[in-house]
């Protein structure tokens, strides 16, 4: 994501008073610059091509745990995080940069499982290492990936572009990164374990050990025009929806029984005594799309995503501004769509 | 720098054995990769046009201290460091993305500075912000900057290139920023203030606090095709001349009385009764080119750079590379150049 500041940095700081501050201070217009400050990847025009760059920072204790995550999905999840802000813009990546900081006690076996877990999510799409810098931390591991896209083409999705009356959808299934990353805490011993397949368990803890980025959905919704706009959820579909309404002033209704959620992630949340709408609507990382379609598409954008063996679930539709952020109960009544998005894990432990 | 493994990250990781074996495991030959990992930035082609990205950490207690610089101070540092690897491939710096992991009791007063800092460094570049990522951090202020050049003509200097036989020039002075850094250290009490005149106390804690990465220079020499290779100098004249001579196969030789010193930092070497030259040598962050020039073109080169008003001093040549790396003594001797370059905060208090 670009100039985003994640809720959980300071409790002081206030997310978009920073990025508004920013924007207002340094934020330029030049012609060259096709998106600054604001969406998922900043994107520069070089002659006919269109270059994306993206950057996501990952810190231990805050971003993952050493006790839940090898070094191997650390970096995988790392790569995937940068990987899903081009798919989300409908580009394709290209070259990485990454940056370590690392401690004093740290081994290179660390370091190169870390290089290996980036490389296992780069090498589907031939992502190719170009440079970076390691250097020492005085207290945990901090990895910062910086990707470079292309849009072939120049065709691009961006937050803003999402019209009244457009139909809402993501891609996937939601909820499950969050149900694996609570089967992994529990595992550790950090609440008892829940019975649960074998089969779901893994399920859930590779979806969130080793999410896809959905690059292949992205350059498909933007090559063929279907997307007005696309975001990828990775603080969660409360919390993403909201930056796209934002960015595309307009307001939004969900549909809570239309979510998609796998059996997997149903099973473990009745299993805990949770509701599988919470999670879907919160869990985040799940590095889906969400994104909007001309309603007037509709039929032709659903057969056609089918023929791509797409799974793309139409989740709601955009409302005018002033309706807000709302959610439609199974029973039909509505309710305005809570604001809660993925917490890190700092915020969880420390609240 | 692009994937440089700085030498105090990890006492069981060494530099150059981690970059070979990313190198070997991840380095790719795409025609449209001209310098991947191993030089100040690595080189993209993008049809006639030629893009730089390079990517710099600075973390807090190992490359900065809140004791001795400012929020501003340390993001003009932070940009000075990135905009330097520009300049020794001879770029023009055109673009900065931003990644930080700020604690928690961060507000939102040091965020704009450093902001501040930084863009006081980009500015007189007309370099444009376009993004980043804004995190939490368990402990300390962690600044990851990456900065996109373009070439324009697509000329480019390379840490290869140099040739037996060729000149050795340093921009500027040497050794500066690091009498600056200990002037600023025995202020905050950790060791005895020297006797200097506030001039030259300025100038040096300037020169550490407020760099120049010599954009300008860096261009004349690639655009006026002088220089056959060029690094800047971050780690330290002698540490940075090993990587020089490594990329082109060479050796050198440096004539120790010619190193350019400043009279503020001669004074400063004599009041702690210091040996000037050995901070010209050793001592880190000058931000000063160092590049190689044909010595048939010695004549030519130093009238031209004189007319630039560009002070360019003759230091050394390149020798074989079974010649190792040497160094003249003022009477005459030669001794092998020591291996020391600089070291971080956390090295110096910890040894």
């Amino acid at each position: 994501m670009t100039l985003s500041v994640r809720s959980q940095a300071s409790p002081t700081i206030h997310e978009f008073d920073l990025i508004r501050a920013l924007k207002k201070r340094y934020g330029t217009t030049s012609a060259r610059i096709v998106r600054g400050i604001g969406d998922d990847a900043a994107v520069i025009a070089s002659g006919r091509n269109r270059y994306l760059l993206t950057t996501d920072l990952l810190a231990e204790g805050i971003h993952f745990d050493r006790r839940t995550a090898a070094f191997t999905d650390i970096g995988f999840r790392a790569a995937t995080a940068n990987l899903s802000d081009i798919a989300a813009m409908g580009g394709t990546p290209e070259y990485l940069l990454v940056a370590l900081a690392i401690p004093r006690d740290a081994i290179g076996r660390q370091v190169r499982q870390l290089y290996d877990g980036m490389m296992a999510a780069c090498r589907p799409h031939r992502v190719n290492l170009i440079g970076g810098d390691t250097s020492a931390s005085r207290s945990g591991w901090f990895v910062n990936l910086m990707l470079v896209g292309s849009a072939a083409g120049g065709r691009l999705l961006f937050r803003s572009g999402a019209k009244e009356g457009d139909d809402l959808y993501v891609t996937g299934t939601l909820g499950d990164s969050r149900a694996g990353l609570q089967l992994l805490q529990r595992r550790r011993g950090m609440a008892p374990a829940p019975s649960l397949q074998a089969a779901h368990r893994r399920f859930l803890t590779q979806r969130h050990l080793r999410p896809t980025a959905r690059i292949r959905e992205g350059r498909w919704l933007s090559k063929a025009r279907w997307a007005t706009s696309a975001i990828d959820l990775s603080d969660g579909l409360s919390g993403d929806l909201r930056h796209l309404c934002a960015e595309s002033e307009v307001g939004a209704i969900i549909e809570l029984a239309a979510l998609p959620v796998s059996s997997a992630c149903r099973r473990y949340a009745v299993s805990v005594k949770k509701d599988p709408t919470a999670l879907a609507l919160s869990g985040g990382e799940d590095y889906e799309l969400l994104f909007t379609v001309s309603a007037r598409h509709r039929a032709r954008f659903e057969r056609a995503s089918m023929q791509q063996h797409f799974r793309m679930t139409k989740v709601g539709r955009m409302t005018a501004a002033k309706e807000g952020l709302r959610m439609t109960l199974p029973d039909g009544r509505q309710r305005p769509l809570p604001c809660s998005s993925y917490e890190h894990f700092r915020s969880r432990s420390s609240t």
